[in-house]
């Protein structure tokens, strides 16, 4: 057994080292390689069909809100990404820049898009004449690009896969009802799907997307008590409309500028996903997002009927609808399932010779260890039980999780305190000012700030200042 | 009625102007756009839709036959590149270069992938240790660039989107026998679903892919007789793993270099479905294709009852599987018509107040315009009959305008004469030499040339040079 545990003990403990404890995690569950272009990843196949379920059950939800999909350009001419002023200065310090196109340098640089509010812009310039052209609600799933110095797996890389949904409207009514009805899209994906509970609501001005006039995020709490932004939701008022000349003449024909919207998910939030349920024998995969919900153990799998049997029940859970695999490598049974543990598969079935003389099955769940022995003749109904509960356990954990480390300060060093000491979201008064924005961060190390929807009451004077306060902030340092 | 017709009289007749009748469809369909990156299209909703289903259908064959989706950097370091010689010498003087990163120079310039052989071979050589870790069976859904000089929608553009599947095994005969078998995968999708026949078979040697030992091909006919490459199939051997040093051990411990292939079909093939199927109507799309099969048209919508009725109709549709959508727009029926004539919806279902008091409706089938009447009671029946209808007959449709638009040809005069007058395939012995397959694309301008699994013996002798010739060519204008 201690030589079959070895493919475990590998990863670091989290509470001795989590950074390491991340990076281990990534690189056992082959998540995610380094690939030889610096500051690059690679998705693995186990990753990358996490990122598959996450779009296959975003697009369906965006899909039902009217959104449909396109593609855009990957390139950006450099006079595009300059039209919109503040556009520009956040993005043009952090493209990568192609000047050759074969053995020609190119008239006019083009950049590796950072994000395409720029090449949406430009196409809705050429295709919104009327009212009745509106409202335009454009998604794309792609990879962006962003030379950023020091990178993380999944966290920041120089390249990373998200989708942008970009729309435009009639009326600044509805360019706000669009934004804060895909943060609540995000916000419930987030519960419901990925187990992860999330603080909803809206960035300081300074924190805001370059060029937008409001920007909603979802914050989650990783295990560590870092924050992790999770999903953006950018209402552009008609700011980007004003500078690319979008224009629609209205019932009474006269000449109105559009209101536009962005927002996205990126595989950042595979890094949530890994920090808010992950433990010390690796991932910890939700079963609503688990590209294997059941992993099928056979136990002495070289008796005559077992590896029959396995792939029977194999055959009789995916017809139930259930995403299943049977691991018939050539390694031991422990082996086996420290591996699918490390995986972070949500469910595993041993089966052995015994097992089948019984008619029975042992089920073991990936959150709680617990075992459970489960009759074959209704296999799928008590698999399908359990995955329910798992997922219901998972979201409780990491709710109980955030209720515990948030907590309230009432001034700098007892917010300082927290954040060294008990880690996590710190809830606290905030004047308002830019001033002591700036200095909260610096005092406390806090990087991330969201005033959340819900609002509460938890004291009168700004946590830096002493002044007059009337927004109440999560504060927390982020990822 | 004239007024309603507007719409598709703006599409040139094929007759008249094929290219410009191609240019049309493209764009009044909204499939399409042109951006202000010189030479990169948008792929509008309604033309990336069709690439939705073209990837859904094909990555759950891809799945069925143990293939896992990855993701890789779209970046390639130069010198990563340069590893292979033939692959560097094919794509260098067509690839986009990354020369800078923010403000600063890169240390080495990156090329935007023009396709990701030497990234899987990078990828691959680390993650190869044993021949338990083969087969490898990766693929990816992607963009990537060749900065071509002309350019036309879906057919050559600097930017396009496809998949590239990449996969190493063990022995040659494995890698032989998976490039044949993803090539059979793709003439059945084009058969089945895009009810598209094509010509299968071999490259020459001259026109295979950069760093190839065998390069296999899909080829179909366009209604213009002109042909279209529509999915290729390579069989690297052990190129590749001798210049990346792919290296495993063996059961005998011994150390080996994998054997490789690689595949792909790209946007492209939305110019063979327009091309193969689309009349002066406009887009023709083959019902297992369509993103919405049905189109409901209220007719008198204004009165009670009609659009109730329709929205029912929908859901009723909806349900029983298809992909239905109701036009429900302050427009006439007859713009409602044509327009989802030009779109290429399959079918469309008209129903009005007279409709609705005998309980039926009217069912119109794009490919023939022939009219049906079938009862309310069981409508999802007659629509589902007829959709499997349009299907095999726009296959029959396509298959006998390949069939018909096949020749034989005994010598260049001929040969050079059916192209030019009868359009389509010339099938053609030759002798196998380098200097004749030269000789007769010059001389006829047969660009595409296939050397078919299924070999006729059409004669003895060379096309070109008279000598004794054993390989029977498709040859034929392309794309």
């Amino acid at each position: 057994m201690a030589n079959d545990k070895k493919l475990v003990e590998d990863i670091t403990s989290m509470d001795v080292d989590f950074a390491q404890w991340y990076t281990d995690v990534v690189r056992k569950a082959e998540l995610c390689d380094y690939s030889s272009v610096k500051g690059c990843m690679i998705l693995e196949p186990a990753g990358f069909a996490i990122w598959e379920m996450i779009q296959s059950e975003l697009d369906k939800r965006f899909k039902a809100t009217g959104v449909e999909n396109c593609a855009m350009p990957m390139f950006i001419p450099e006079g595009l990404l300059q039209k919109e002023k503040d556009h520009v200065e956040g993005f043009a310090p952090e493209v990568a820049w192609v000047t050759h196109g074969g053995y020609e340098q190119l008239q006019e640089r083009l950049c590796v898009r950072p994000t395409s509010e720029t090449l949406f812009c430009d196409y809705y310039e050429r295709k919104i004449h009327s009212y009745r052209d509106l409202p335009k609600l454009l998604n794309q799933w792609c990879s962006v690009v962003r030379w950023e110095k020091t990178t993380r797996p999944f966290l920041r890389s120089r390249e990373f896969w998200w989708q942008e949904g970009h729309t435009a409207h009639a009326t600044a009514e509805e360019a706000k009802e669009r934004t804060e009805q895909m943060l609540k899209l995000y916000a419930n994906f987030c519960e419901e799907v990925l187990a992860i509970p999330v603080v909803s609501g809206q960035k300081t001005e300074k924190e805001q997307f370059a060029g937008a006039e409001a920007t909603y995020t979802i914050e989650a709490l990783m295990h560590d008590g870092q924050a992790l932004q999770s999903g953006t939701s950018h209402n552009f008022g008609d700011g980007f409309a004003r500078a690319f000349g979008i224009q629609y003449t209205d019932k009474d024909n006269k000449l109105q500028y559009v209101h536009q919207t962005s927002w996205g998910v990126s595989t950042r939030i595979i890094g949530a996903i890994i920090m808010v349920h992950g433990d010390n024998e690796g991932l910890k995969l939700p079963p609503h997002i688990a590209p294997t919900q059941i992993i099928i153990c056979p136990v002495m799998q070289q008796k005559a009927g077992v590896l029959d049997k396995a792939n029977e029940l194999k055959d009789t859970l995916t017809k139930a609808g259930f995403r299943v695999k049977l691991d018939d490598r050539d390694k031991t049974p422990g082996f086996k399932f420290a591996d699918s543990e490390m995986r972070g598969i949500p469910l595993r079935i041993e089966i052995g010779p015994r097992d089948i003389e019984n008619g029975q099955a042992v089920l073991v769940r990936r959150d709680t260890h617990e075992k459970t022995t489960a009759s074959l003749d209704n296999i799928a109904e008590s698999a399908g039980q359990l995955l329910e509960d798992i997922q219901n356990s998972m979201y409780e954990a990491a709710k109980s999780h955030l209720e515990k480390h948030t907590f309230s300060a009432q001034n700098i060093d007892e917010m300082e305190h927290i954040l060294d000491e008990q880690k996590g979201f710190v809830k606290a008064m905030w004047c308002g000012s830019r001033e002591c924005e700036e200095a909260v961060k610096e005092k406390t190390g806090a990087s991330s700030r969201c005033i959340p929807f819900k609002q509460e009451h938890i004291g009168d004077c700004c946590v830096n200042c002493g002044k007059p306060a009337s927004k109440m902030v999560y504060w927390g340092r982020a990822y």
